[in-house]
């Protein structure tokens, strides 16, 4: 079982502008991620030799050829992924698997989703009926990760004053780094006041607290590294990758612990592993994370070791996780300001770490970004699908 | 741009009857095609590392999660892979890419589909919508294939009773062949006075021109050769693979010629340079072609090379096809008497190949079996999805 590290480069990307795009099609969104990409590797479409595509809803399904169709690539293998909200990521992990295998030498991946006029939200229905399958009564998203909150503030002795600012804390950091970031669907600055403030969805989260709904598109083009350095000389390697899916119905037992998610936890030491991390907290430079809801962040934080267990309140406080702090996270908005286009979601974190990495992150560049982390959780607790994947400069 | 030949072994299979499975979730399926994969490869469920699972329908989402939960696997890294009626060939594709670079020892692939309870039958909805896309009319598959057929006829100059009797002959021999498996869903003989005298469904497409809806699931343990001999003498070696998208709306160009389909022809070709296959009707022994409908077949037949372009009919007529010909296809019944469970139906045909080249298919077993090839088409005239797999004897 050998490790991803160092065989595959990211030479080219793409990233639309997310939000509500009533007036483009999917296709339309994939176009224009693709051109973007093709035209920072400065490649021509046509030596594309294989594509992965990565959207979850479908209604029956939903098939390589919408990109093959969209992007004209006639008779490519397009290979469509779907693995909730770690659909575009694990799209992109299937096809650095091809690249590594030196299967194909030019890759495209692309990551898409059209949440706004497709009638669902991504919340409500996050519930998937899988017929003829004993799964747990459909609970909202917003509800599951209100246990998850209300059992932290509990188990770590936080009134809900205290629990509820930590997390209006990271909700603020966000949106800052939202408004510093024109790709992002939310580009305003929020207090404190309004968080704490915001009608409730579910006790202790409020609006502020919960990601948005959007559409999207973003896109990647990779190769092994001997291509890719005849094509640019700031492309990004792939460090780590890996990918955790639970067993468990956290729901239907007692002894889940609701203040951590095991799946984080096991994808990140697959992907430290390959990426030869012992210290994630000193050796990440920046990551963009699952922030589906605040409180997930704030888990996120001790999952991924960047904080230690039930001391995130305090690196929260200290203002660890900012564009100044010592490990700066979802320096790009986050899904807080991005929503979630869940095929899209994972592109579009690599995108920010692949700026990041070249420098080219604008008002939100980083002082220190050699090693970039992203990170997907999708599903329930107890069977979530978790996503982790590193990437770093060059040399 | 290297080749997949010989980087990646077969060491277990499991398949499940298919058929009506009301009384079974599918999970009872894919854990039934688990242990019987599990068993024939001598393996622990525990020292499975990673998983692909092949499975079209999910109204909204159907994540790895699935199988890790069906087969306790828990935190292993499941990828869902959907790609129309080529899903659980590409799932297969998927991990023998991960396999090939070494990323995993030992990996299961998992094919499952519930089309009965569904509300489902496969075909009448087999278009999918795709938000925000200009997508052709839906038209049934049906009468897709009904217009290759009348089209073929017309081409090549054949009255409808020569046709339609050339269709026949390939019913009478799929559930001839189907007749001698216990895993088939339809184990009957028919004659050709049965299928000529059947209720029409698309003109000239009858009753028993059209393949079945069933459930079912069928499962495979891979792992690169050098591990692979640790656990069995007569393991099976991918040669080649291949997939292919169309890009074009068929149905709304006139320069169609619905004689052909060349998602075939190029996903094919790929598979062929990989194997190092020059001389298909010579060179393969075997194979399982996706027959949703019997002219599918028959312009299978040309496309993969095994019958020169409009003759063949005269294979046909000369039973090249069939357990004692010339080069046997379909020896397990196909999808006309196996149905199509959309994601299963790849890994089912992958298990006959896997018999028949370990010399253990029974009654059905051809005489020469060193080298076998499966095929599915998935999607619309156009834009077909198309999977070719070729597998080899070990030696």
């Amino acid at each position: 079982m050998g490790g991803i590290k160092d065989r595959v480069a990211i030479i080219g990307m793409g990233c639309t502008k997310f939000g509500e795009h009533w007036d483009k099609s999917a296709e339309d969104l994939m176009v224009e991620a693709a051109y973007e990409a093709y035209e920072d590797a400065g490649i021509d479409p046509k030596d594309i030799q294989a594509a992965w595509l990565g959207l979850q809803y479908s209604f029956g399904s939903a098939r390589g050829t919408m990109l093959a169709h969209a992007l004209k690539l006639n008779y490519i293998p397009v290979t469509r992924v779907e693995n909730a909200c770690c659909t575009g990521t694990d799209a992109f992990r299937n096809a650095c698997f091809a690249v590594a295998a030196g299967v194909y030498d030019l890759v495209l991946v692309m990551g898409v989703e059209k949440l706004k006029d497709s009638g669902l939200s991504g919340l409500p229905v996050s519930y998937a009926p899988f017929w003829g399958s004993r799964v747990e009564p459909p609970v909202p998203a917003p509800v599951q990760f209100a246990l998850a909150a209300t059992r932290y503030f509990h188990h770590y002795g936080l009134s809900f004053e205290e629990g509820k600012k930590t997390l209006a804390k990271i909700a603020v950091k966000n949106h800052h780094n939202g408004s510093l970031n024109p790709r992002a669907h939310f580009q305003r600055e929020i207090t404190i006041e309004q968080v704490l403030n915001a009608p409730m969805i579910a006790w202790p989260l409020g609006l502020f607290d919960c990601c948005g709904v959007s559409d999207g598109a973003a896109a990647a083009i990779i190769a092994r590294p001997e291509i890719a350095k005849s094509t640019r000389s700031d492309y990004v390697l792939v460090k780590g990758l890996g990918l955790s899916c639970g067993a468990r119905q956290a729901l239907l037992n007692d002894d889940y612990d609701m203040v951590h998610f095991e799946e984080t936890v096991t994808a990140a030491n697959s992907a430290y592993q390959d990426a030869g991390i012992k210290n994630p907290r000193e050796e990440i430079d920046l990551a963009v994370v699952h922030d589906c809801f605040t409180i997930t962040e704030l888990l996120i934080y001790e999952d991924l070791g960047f904080s230690p267990r039930g001391r995130a309140k305090e690196d929260v406080d200290a203002g660890f996780f900012t564009l100044e702090g010592g490990l700066p996270v979802n320096t790009d908005g986050g899904l807080k300001c991005f929503g979630h286009p869940i095929g899209a979601s994972g592109l579009r974190m690599i995108y920010e770490i692949y700026k990041q990495l070249q420098g080219k992150a604008g008002p939100r560049q980083v002082k220190k970004a050699d090693l970039g982390l992203t990170h997907n959780l999708g599903g329930h607790p107890g069977h979530f699908t978790c996503a982790v994947a590193i990437f770093g400069r060059k040399d």
